[in-house]
């Protein structure tokens, strides 16, 4: 439905921190028409209804039985994101969602096959792929400027420490946070790693509490010969540290953190550069608007998605290999032949 | 009327390239209610009031006539903006205003007596003065980290180079941009120059044949003994180089430029960051957000204007003189004076 | 014997690329007095002796027997080390080394059991010690500055690519390179690693044929808890590539990059910094004086010395270990009472 | 005299400050050969002479008298160099010397006329023509990277404050140190400014005493119409601060100060830098050793000097006019021809 002067009709589920920049891109974007807003917190659907000029509800039926609904937005907590998908794909909708598709590799498949199978666009939000710089960084590798890569290292250190509230459904450092990382691996070498060594700690009192680490270093091998490094850390001090570096036999390319302001003091302690960016609000602002707006080219242009099924399908199953390696403290060889 | 609940009506008079940042920034922000859209331009006025679900006029009579109407934003061409104002100011209704006020010192010493006497609130967007990096450097300027200023230099390099279209009603390069760069230096030092000597130059053969120049000098002297140095040009290749620099006997404070991403290629030719930002809407845009956040607060929460009556009557005196340095080839006497 | 005044009286051995650097620093230091230099190289060793104004020798026997030598500096082919340094022990004399101080962990033992026996300062060139960048990285850990230690990288990447004729000496790439890693690991973390994993790989032909590898990744298990990782390559065709990067519990700190010079163009293509500097001689110039000074200080003012016996048979025993590791394909545990 | 064998024989007048820079030049360059040291403080110089195993003397006839001595090193203090130049030049020899070669225009022509009339070749140390990134920085403007100069900017910030005793024979702020940066604007803009308008302050008690001030910016037109700024302070907290920025209508090329390591701290505070380089012996370390390696080119090879009669004579009488130009508060046209 090739048509530039369409206006993607959208209801948006869930309003918390993600569905927050989700409003904002939707309110300010030519091609898309937010319809509905779909939050449990009956108060706050109200508030944003009323800001927005648009219908809230507490539950979907509604909203997905309406004809003028084009896509479903998912931006409702982890645990709920198959159950939300897969009522969308029953009710025909186009789905952008927030990271994971599903808790499982079935649930991963099945939200897939059902979409393929209806003929419904869907796409998973890896931010990175759509931040300029990662953009960047990307071509610059796909392009040959660096030659064929030799190493590659990704960092992803949190700030601000999540609370006990967010880690609980989060699924995990290794699904929550390093499938980022893998997926970043994975997209700026074009290849999957055949091997992944893998070794944790935990620091947190809260975070031990849940039986889950707060750091972890991969070591991943590929058939090219390439390898890489990712290391994670849920406690950041000096801001959102998230970086990649990719080595070749003709140059390096790195993504490196972004400052607060471009603000300098020199004294006599040193030159001291602004802090470096709080946190993903802050440094994936422009990202987030990117995202949706390939999701609507996606759906309506017909331009083919950026994250795919393979995407979230293999790096769910690195993730699950590298926790296999931390726990058995030997390399894991990845299969992914498995269901 | 501080009420944290309100949220001010608006009209946007002018649908360009400023009015553009102002209907993003109503769109999302949560005391803003955006009612009326105003614009020459019958297409562009239906196109964006369908978009934004608000009432599109060609002329603004009707949308000062409403009483919901608590603020006026001004985004129209240059020339304009002194007639719109006072418009404004006679319907009763708070204002926000583009640069300039008014093309000569009367227009501007009217404007802000007219809104004074009627007690309505009136913001001439002096961007830099909201942006995060400026903020921080007149922040650490204020809080004596750098011990009292001795040099200051600003720096503003246009690009793109603007049009023959854009320069016509520019008010020339002095009043257009040197105003900036004048205005930083005041705010930053917080003391007004009493001498002033300039320099030009015009190596664009669209500019000359506008008599306007497209390089300047100024040299500023101060009571305090502080000196300072503003240079301009309408011409940089590499991006929209925008810059300021303070030192002072316990240090120096500099806001530098920002590079479009954080991606940097290492190679044999050397270590390679992106360029510098394009343009001032790449620049400035969270600033012209915190600009109209800032405007709100003033018109809702009483807060003091940072921008003010002497701010805009100064810098355009201190203009005035430059112009007249640069014509006579000696140095000017600044008078605050006159009217 | 601390002797302010007393002016060192020393024997270069070698006057090869690592020789050249010890005859400057020699030539300019105010508490050394070169006597003899020693190379098989005959008319290297006549042009040297005629410049500097001492004796010039082809076999090390006379300079050895003089009383007037308190020091011997080993600056020759690494697999002649081992023997040199015995015979100075021999002729009683104190010694300064370029690594390795032997092949073996036996000679290493031996050269430090001896020459403690007989009281001889003996000082092993591990260069990073001696370096402003790195000596300032390590105290900012050492004093707390990032907390307890989390994660360490140390990257070390050559430039340029070494000849067949260096490698056959070499010692291999784990040990040529990787133990100055590994040694900046232990350094800053004050810390031995409990467990290794290593993966490599070959890429340039003429090392493949050599039996060696060019490219390795380590990763490093501390009691602590800490992690590392280290990542070296034989080619980087942006300039020797030599950083470290220690994560902590309150901060980060990060040894980066030199440019060649501090020139910076910006065009279209982006701000292009100069590139990074080519060489060990260039980058670590200065450190091979704070070397050679800090020796003197050891030699006569008894200063204790920065690299001790445990220094360079912890590093050996950590490198084999790793070899062991990329060998066998699994994490193996460091024994370090091993003889 | 192109002989590649020839060393050069050299007498070095003065042992202070500058003089240690040429010691370990001379000690270490292999075309050099040094002869006598001279001053007049005796105790330094049996120290010298013993170290470097020379001649010392505390008058420099006899070293002037003998036929070995191919150059002489100037650097005394300022007042001295006139006088012990002309004495070189009567001695036939070839003069390396620390600027200024003298107190007046006078002086100056006539060293440089007696030295072409015998032929002897005379080298005047402007060092930042020697320092890699002014030189990277003047290729650039000289090869059109970015196109023709339109604005340049040239700053000297000392570090750190020049004692009493040090200013009393410096020949005041604008010849002591504006020649340096009058010199890289001429050299980068292969062009001599027409007027210059200049304006100064004193903040520093012990400066002001002196008559000299502290604080000084000047503004150069150009007939090209390039224009530039150069602005110096006495005192600068966070190191010496010397840049220069080059602004063309294709780009823009800039030397950058240097941090005196590459440690860098991230903390909640900021991404803290290492300091800038304390001050000229640190930055300006390696030029001093380039500047004397181009002087026995100059000499030996026959390579044309890189500072001129010209270079001289131009930098006095632009220093000259910007004085006057402070002392009346009106531009000063600058005429070249005056004697």
């Amino acid at each position: 439905m090739s048509d530039k002067k369409k206006r993607l009709g959208v209801v948006l589920f869930g309003l918390g921190r993600a569905g927050q920049f989700h409003l904002n891109n939707l309110a300010r974007h030519p091609r898309a028409q937010l319809l509905y807003v779909v939050d449990i917190d009956k108060a706050r659907v109200e508030e944003i209804a009323a800001t927005f000029k648009v219908i809230g509800l507490t539950s979907g039926e509604e909203a997905l039985a309406d004809a003028r609904v084009d896509a479903v937005i998912v931006a409702t907590p982890t645990p709920s994101h198959y159950q939300v998908i897969m009522s969308a794909i029953a009710a025909g909708k186009a789905i952008f969602t927030e990271k994971p598709v599903g808790y499982t590799l079935q649930e991963i498949d099945e939200v897939f096959r059902q979409a393929s199978r209806r003929g419904l666009p869907i796409l998973c939000g890896f931010n990175r792929r759509f931040d300029r710089s990662w953009i960047k960084c990307s071509e610059a590798v796909q392009s040959g400027a660096i030659g064929s890569p030799q190493i590659i290292r990704s960092t992803a250190r949190d700030s601000p420490v999540p609370t006990t509230a967010y880690l609980q459904t989060s699924h995990g450092f290794f699904h929550d946070s390093g499938v980022h990382d893998i997926d970043v691996v994975r997209w700026m070498l074009q290849e999957d790693p055949i091997e992944v060594y893998a070794t944790t700690h935990c620091y947190l009192p809260h975070i031990k509490e849940l039986g889950d680490v707060d750091t972890i270093i991969m070591l991943l091998k590929f058939k090219s010969g390439c390898m890489g490094t990712i290391d994670l850390s849920r406690k950041s001090v000096y801001g959102y540290d998230q970086r990649v570096e990719v080595f070749g036999e003709k140059g390096m390319v790195q993504v490196e953190n972004k400052p607060t302001t471009s603000c300098v003091i020199s004294n006599a302690e040193g030159v001291i550069h602004d802090k470096v960016m709080y946190s993903f609000p802050q440094r994936f602002e422009e990202a987030y608007y990117l995202e949706f707006d390939h999701f609507i080219s996606y759906v309506v242009d017909s331009v083919p998605p950026r994250v795919t099924h393979t995407d979230c399908r293999n790096a769910f199953i690195i993730a699950e290999a590298a926790m296999k390696s931390a726990a058995t403290g030997v390399p894991v060889t990845i299969d992914y032949s498995i269901n």
